[in-house]
């Protein structure tokens, strides 16, 4: 099949794009008239910089910057992860598919998405989005005003590199059978617009945040959200031809377990900036212990995968070690500053024993997540965001209020999910022709191998 | 061909090595010299420690030493780009052209580059060079009374981090044909020797400078300067055999795309440091403003060329979303401070319209620059110097000034560039044999291929 | 072979894990115990962040915690690097020794190591460990009352990234031969129980650091016990099949060099926290200091082995300027905070001509060790100690107690590592078998060949 934009295509593209460039052109000409006072800088003023708290200023921002810089990189991690875990024909597309979720994330993020998620009042469910600017000459978005551990624009840098994790979460789950342009605007959809919402219901101080919930970095915000939008498009999308048939499931196996851990550490990596940095400050105890606890659930879930997968599979099994990583990781994010260090390595330990036989079951029930994104964001999610009512040793942690959201997300991305993907279904399609499929996306859709190795 | 160190090799290098040893020596005994009032500590005292803005220059060192550690794994990121998207035939030599660049960067930013760039006066134009080590003893070393933002060692090993890059720069362009050696002694001079002359114009406070001529980051200073030196020494090595025959223009494909989008993303990832750490310092709103334009421009490169490349190649192409990435990252470098958040989106787009057309056009008049540096450094480093003229919110910042500067810089790297290559060409060639090019260069140069997967 | 874990593998696992279980109850005991002043919180109090000196603590602990994330990446590193210099065969035996030792070793260390290492007191040579949970809520942990530089847990969880180093040098040594659950029992013995003992002696005040011997980050507590640990292994395993034959030495050359350039990039990276970090603060002085003395020994050091290969193999060769580079890095770490910069290039230099020497000469003696670790690691960080009683400007540092320390850590390594790989030997053997070896691990072992491209 060509890629041609066609009629509906264009109409799709441009029905989306609209409320952006009014964003764009108001931000503009807002921006335009902050500028109106004289020229702005940069840079803090001496009589700020002198001034007392500044360095304690500084060194959070710092902390919030860098940590985006580490949230960043797990956009590498899910790409090499993605495309280590599937076929050498489909790796173009895994990588474009990635490319483009990180770009448009961004831009969609400045669009719509962070005044959308952080409207600073509101009714608690939703909000319209706006272009993000600031004014560099507003002391109240540019020093610790504005908050204590960060700038506007380190706030959005931050928060901007968490958006788009969600629809990489849903990029594995449907690899190597999906129609690129279909996922290209499920994408967009998906993190410009659906994923602020539930963000909201939590971190923007919505529904959830008033009732009590606590997701310290994302289990339901972000990866149970990804997980059970995956569940919904794997659900309308149907596993890859060849891998159940009449005579059992048949595995398809990466094609490059190297990629795989490449992804998997470099993952692990940029935890220390999705659950770091969400302590939203430099503050020693809070980082450290952040750090330990993410540290040690990680471990915890590899170990527990490890055996567990040893026992059931009779061998030990690099993929599964991989995602017990990831498993523990998901599984301590809603609490890694709220529970004690035991209790981050039991987190750990179900975890990455959950996640083994959440792969067995969905694959036995023929749901077919090439990289077990379901389970190791959903599910792992979820149990990680119900854990905190466990293991809190806040007493404020109620395990029923973390049932309610956990399953309100989850329910929301899924349903979002699947109205969008059964719209886009039926307009353009979602699924590549059967011959598109065995010759493999990346010769049929962008004309070109990933590989040449003479 | 076998390589052997010939005499003529010998004395070129031995020419070289002189001056630098002299320093070393001279360092040498500078330094013992300076250790004669005592013990030296490396650590600061505990007066110092305790006295105020000492946490304030704390961190902006700190910033500054992170931001080194990014900018050096832009060389992974350069390494693996630039052998992803060449043969497998020629990945060992790649390889070790880029660990010859960083290793030797580093030593002669030591022993020449940074006291060079950095002579603290000067006629403007040029400035002698020798050993950097510094007195621990000194505070004018070691504290804010040498600069707010960091120490001398500080300063000396993020510059040293931004020296080699002109040559990786290079590397790719001239990848898969030239000789090894003389790429070796070319990267030694130009690294050492003409990459201090034109960044002591602009950031050593030469005439550039003078003039108000503006490179937040280096896009004229050190990629348009990449840039121009590749396009010299890509026209006097010319095209690779068999890439335009009398049947029309033969593409020869990448190896390994997965590499290629590994080195883009870390090259995005270093961006943060060489961007952000430009800020001389951990200043919170600089820092989180140029992270925030950086990414956008990046984004914003992405889309725009993903879209462009799409309806001139009909389809959509996972080398040129890469390219666009860093065609934005180039343009955004010269203005990250000083540009608003809306016109860095548009300098990211343009560039990554301008990626696409620029690598299509040198194709077209047989310049064959393998990986797109030209394009990506040279171009749109112009492009991103010119669009500080443009889109500044300083009024100080002129585009005629700007447009100077980079024509400057750049005819000064070509120029450069030129002579040296050309000079090399006479004295002991600057390509391989036919038969070493097309057997490759890691048999007939390293004796050993890249890959032996079984 | 099948891997079963039969009798004797459950017995020595269920024993080992004995001690581990008790701790953690004990912990858990603690911990609950500690919480029942009320609730904990893992956020300073606004009294505290408000608190002179509170800026400085801060930034501080965050460069220990960012130091810990790039110490991590170096396992990251040694996996590709270990990976990349061994054949494709085995390639996902590598990557799974390298999950088990990254989180096991961190588990360890949290349920002993980190308390063995640093038990406050003792007779200086060895420490019970314990369980090492601390109580947020006394300020004696979470504060500069703890130690200037960092919080209890920011201490913990550097040094649990430094304590699995040691085994992972070990698993580059004994690739492709050594059986899967042994190794898995050795690193665990090795990580949990050695590496704190020796490191004990220095860093946690034992009998070599009451004499004055100095190991700034570890080339002897780090690099040369895990460097000799190796050579014991290596020398009870025996060399690969048909390396040694009646007919000479036969490479057994590694498959995939852009793999290992990937590693030793990452581990240079890496080393910016390893050696950085060891400053244990956010000194200005020494960590700015520490990064250019590493910086110009690793580059030194590659290319002081490119030209020594270069002259002895009459080729440049890729992998021995990759082990050049970790040669200097190896070298400096002794002493990057007390030697002169001229100094940090000699002692890289000479790194980079040993480093060749010493792989050459193990490979004569027929001693195989597949990447290099013995002389990288033991024989060059053996250099790097004592070349900190030659070169250091601190007149306390004497040679002889220098070469003692070095000696007395590595013949501590060796002795250990031969005693445990051979009661491993006797009881369950250490070598797979030769069908298992040729087939290679992959399969053998874990039933999935790394790679699959078509």
């Amino acid at each position: 099949m060509k890629y041609r934009f066609n009629l509906r295509t264009w109409l799709l593209v441009a029905l989306m794009a609209l409320p952006l460039l009014t964003n764009v052109a108001f931000g503009q000409e807002e921006a335009a008239a902050a500028a109106d006072p004289g020229p702005e800088s940069a840079y803090s003023s001496e009589e700020y910089i002198a001034s007392e708290g500044y360095a304690t200023f500084a060194v959070n921002n710092l902390w919030i910057c860098i940590a985006a810089a580490l949230v960043f990189i797990m956009h590498l991690g899910f790409a090499t992860l993605e495309s280590g875990l599937t076929q050498s024909k489909n790796t173009v597309n895994i990588l474009f598919k990635n490319v483009w979720i990180i770009t448009t994330g961004i831009l969609l993020y400045a669009f719509w998405g962070f005044n959308s998620m952080y409207p600073g009042d509101g009714n608690g469910f939703f909000a319209m989005g706006s272009w993000f600017g600031g004014d560099l000459n507003d002391a109240s978005l540019t020093t610790a005003e504005y908050n204590a551990g960060y700038t506007w624009w380190g706030d959005f840098i931050f928060q901007a590199m968490f958006a788009a994790t969600a629809a990489t979460i849903v990029s594995g789950a449907v690899a190597e059978r999906i129609k690129l342009t279909s996922f290209m605007i499920y994408a967009v959809i998906l993190v410009g617009l659906a994923y602020p919402i539930s963000g909201y219901w939590k971190w923007g101080g919505g529904w959830l945040d008033a009732r009590g919930f606590y997701d310290f970095a994302g289990s339901s915000v972000v990866h149970a959200f990804g997980g059970f939008a995956a569940l919904a498009a794997v659900l309308i999308l149907g596993p890859r031809k060849g891998k159940y048939t009449s005579s059992g499931i048949k595995p398809i196996v990466g094609h490059s377990l190297p990629l795989a851990a490449i992804g998997v550490f470099l993952l692990w990596l940029g935890w220390f900036g999705f659950n770091g940095g969400s302590a939203l400050s430099a503050d020693p105890k809070a980082v450290s212990y952040a750090l330990t606890t993410t540290s040690l659930a990680a471990a915890a879930g590899a170990v527990a995968s490890i055996f567990t997968s040893w026992i059931v599979l009779k061998k030990p099994d690099l993929s599964m070690a991989l995602n017990g990583i990831l498993a523990g990781l998901v599984g301590i994010t809603a609490g890694a500053d709220t529970v004690g260090e035991g209790s981050s390595v039991i987190i750990g330990l179900v975890a990455g024993v959950i996640v083994v036989f959440s792969i067995l079951f969905f694959d036995k029930i023929k749901i077919d997540d090439p990289v077990g994104a379901v389970s190791v964001h959903g599910i792992c999610g979820m149990w990680g965001t119900i854990a905190v009512g466990i293991f809190s040793f806040d007493p404020g942690h109620s395990l029923g209020v973390q049932i309610l959201g956990t399953v309100a997300i989850s329910i929301f991305a899924f349903v979002f999910s699947f109205v969008v993907f059964f719209v886009l279904k039926m307009i353009m399609g979602v699924r590549v022709s059967e011959e598109e499929e065995s010759e493999g996306l990346d010769v049929a859709e962008h004309g070109a191998p990933a590989y040449h190795i003479s």
